[in-house]
């Protein structure tokens, strides 16, 4: 979402590119410190007049972005839910770690549950995350902002921490063309918490998107600070 | 998957084709009548040797394949499920009419809800469905086999009579190209019978698939005699 990427965009002064894509996607660059940065959001439905959320818009994004970039590590940005059993709070910032899943791909025949469940394997930032205080948890995506019955005994066969509707079709996506990729994932809302999520959503997105905006700079003056140091 | 695009691909003597991607997808083309025929497949996944279903791999090939080859119209081709309480029966041959949704995308959010279930147009394409005997349906797709409860009140909602896999994948990509686009979906199970739709799914995929070997040489034959009568 836009209201998701403009305080990162505004924070590094990245300063909007053209592409040539029929895609609605819009494109941003940054240099700072040593990195070369390049920020892709999906951009609005001209249709609905909403931003596109969800993993279709993601995985076409993805996918372009890193046809244009050829990036040596893409990372999905952005807000999250989380759960209360595993005593996560509002605000919390999680790195991927160690893989990518989907909780709301069902397919019943043999030689295909694993392809639909995906175990796309996150980049190791470990030690990147860190220093920063993110925490790490495996992230599982859906294309619904709540939690369905299926859903909710996937997650729980994952061991899932961070529930999102784009990070492990970024990471599919990334995995095709052989790009390490991880995702930096700002929590909104607790899944088993009584207040409806789409109400947790809309109150702590403001919040949420200022912890994602302090975490996006800090990850990349890390990771400058690693490739600097050789590491 | 491949065991829907092989009798296809055989009975147009469609030839391989190499596309410059790193997708996995297969190309084919053929020129039956006075028409050029592209057949792009998901093709197979290398991590998990299972051909790539759901609408990421369709969407991702259904992407590329129309910035290479800037079709008139982009057909989903493949099997389907349907329900008793249309009298659909299997081996029936359905095309899109006269949308696409999701019934797996479910976004609480105000703006986000005519986004989430997409309503796609399908392409009137109602007088080549007639002569050939195809019936005529909105085209409900989701990433799973199965249908979960809240899968199956979206589905009494809009009223769909095809549930697949990609169709909806297909149509949004499609639709953000600005290409026509519409669905031939052959029934391989009946959602609403008592037995698993994974056991009808193996029981009757070859006889499916024979079905829509004959539709999709019938329909390139409609839009052929369609093209020359200039109509």
């Amino acid at each position: 979402m836009e209201a998701e990427a403009a305080p990162i965009v505004d924070a590094l002064n990245a300063v909007e590119i053209e592409g040539r894509s029929p895609l609605p996607m819009r494109l941003f660059e940054a240099r700072p410190d040593d990195l070369s940065v390049r920020i892709a959001i999906n951009g609005r439905d001209s249709r609905f007049g909403a931003d596109g959320i969800g993993t279709l818009p993601a995985a076409l994004t993805t996918h372009a972005a890193i046809d244009m970039w050829r990036p040596d590590l893409v990372v999905s940005v952005g807000t999250a839910g989380g759960w209360r059993r595993q005593r996560t709070e509002i605000g919390d910032v999680f790195m991927a770690w160690d893989r990518f899943v989907f909780h709301d791909h069902r397919i019943g025949l043999p030689a295909f549950a694993a392809l639909a469940t995906a175990d796309i394997p996150a980049a190791d930032l470990r030690d990147v995350a860190g220093p920063l205080g993110f925490k790490l948890g495996v992230v599982t995506t859906g294309d619904s902002l709540d939690e369905s019955e299926p859903d909710r005994e996937r997650i729980l066969t994952s061991g899932a921490a961070v529930k999102d509707m784009e990070g492990a079709a970024v990471a599919w996506v990334a995995s095709l063309h052989g790009v390490p990729v991880t995702a930096v994932k700002a929590v909104t809302d607790l899944v088993d918490h009584p207040t409806p999520t789409v109400t947790q959503f809309t109150a702590n997105l403001g919040m949420a998107t200022a912890a994602l905006r302090l975490a996006a700079v800090g990850l990349l003056r890390e990771l400058s600070r690693r490739r600097r140091s050789g590491t």
